[in-house]
């Protein structure tokens, strides 16, 4: 897949949630999910792994978006999630922001509010950045 | 839903990845789940957010089989995934064993192999009891 | 003990370290520590449990300031420090800020840095607020 | 610093602690630390920076073991720490368990227990190897 199409994120799992993506540098990357009944657990709040997913993915896009044309891809090395307060529906609102950019890791802070604005989640990822695989 | 139902855990979420719960016992809760496309990200690896997902779900089973029925929830307060190796066909297999039942928290640890036994994700999982939402 | 003295946190573990605390309040806490040959690992680098101390110290004082006053008590839960960049001289320059402030669980974002303004570690720390042991 | 040397641990911040290593392999290092007054939290319990801070030393030191004698250094990326219950006195019984030998990282899990053989707290603890700095 060359940069522009991988760039794109059509399809995969982000795509199976419906996360859009909105902005996307390699310093800020936002993006908004709306709430449906298969992305809650059993007592209908939104999956943890939802939250989960769209920070990975985020930070992911984000350090993808600087390192893809250069040969490189990126690949999370760590996920580290804690969850504030519950949400059940409308939609989920997501902005990654670059706190390190190294050599080999790349360090984000994700924060997931619901419409009222108020901090659902927090994600610290850490991305690897390797030659791409062939 | 009354607590059959829930530790049923037919629908939601881990229905849409179709992960396929084996064992569940409040001390050991094991799951496999065959990778299809729309589990990977762009460089056709599993989702770290699959492996997220996967974490949280036998976790927080595992939590509900003991205190749902004296009528608590289960809810995720922090998912921290190590990604070791990364996987990109096969089953995902899962094995959760609980590290510390605390009065209102418990700890998890969850392992995830592919279909050759090596270790792909590792997951601390911590999980609040609190009672029930209505 | 009272707030007072409790707050004015001297001895202990912070002190052995040669932790100054500058600003404290219930959003924002800041310190510095001169670097000793007595805070480093084999390799000649500040250790890191020198550096999660630190953190763990800021975000605990911060959340003391809050809830001490009202009968309270600030323990650790969890604390997550990444390593970004090693430090071997010169003074640490450490800034929690709180990003969340629950009924039970707060949460803050450390950083500290060296001399030429460099991140060298981040650590997400959560609290919990409980009844003060008496 | 040669091999030898580096491996005995002597001084630095765990000796500051009192920290006292028993066994020592890549795969398992434990080691035992009486607590003191001055590593103390102002509620009279162990800081929790101690905890940390014996996890990273153990963790490193069984990488040590393996790495030092091919001329590669180790060194914290993440350190991980929940704390399950408070300890205020008697001695402090560590066990360092390895779960993962990558080719640059290594992860452990160090496990904290009082006198009475109760986990006080668990670390998960990932080492990067890299060439020894000069």
């Amino acid at each position: 897949m060359d940069a522009d199409a991988m760039l794109a994120d059509r399809g995969g799992f982000p795509a199976l949630l419906g996360l859009e993506l909105l902005e996307r540098t390699d310093e800020l990357v936002t993006a908004r999910l709306p709430v449906r009944d298969d992305l809650l657990q059993p007592f209908g709040l939104v999956h943890g792994g939802v939250l989960a997913t769209i920070a990975e993915t985020l930070a992911s896009v984000g350090t993808m978006v600087a390192v893809v044309p250069q040969g490189d891809g990126a690949m999370g090395l760590a996920n580290q999630t804690s969850f504030l307060r519950p949400i059940s529906s409308g939609t989920i609102h997501a902005r990654a922001i670059r706190r390190h950019r190294g050599r080999t890791t790349w360090i984000w802070d994700v924060e997931m509010s619901d419409d009222e604005g108020r901090i659902c989640a927090l994600t610290r990822m850490t991305i690897a950045v390797r030659p791409q695989p062939q």
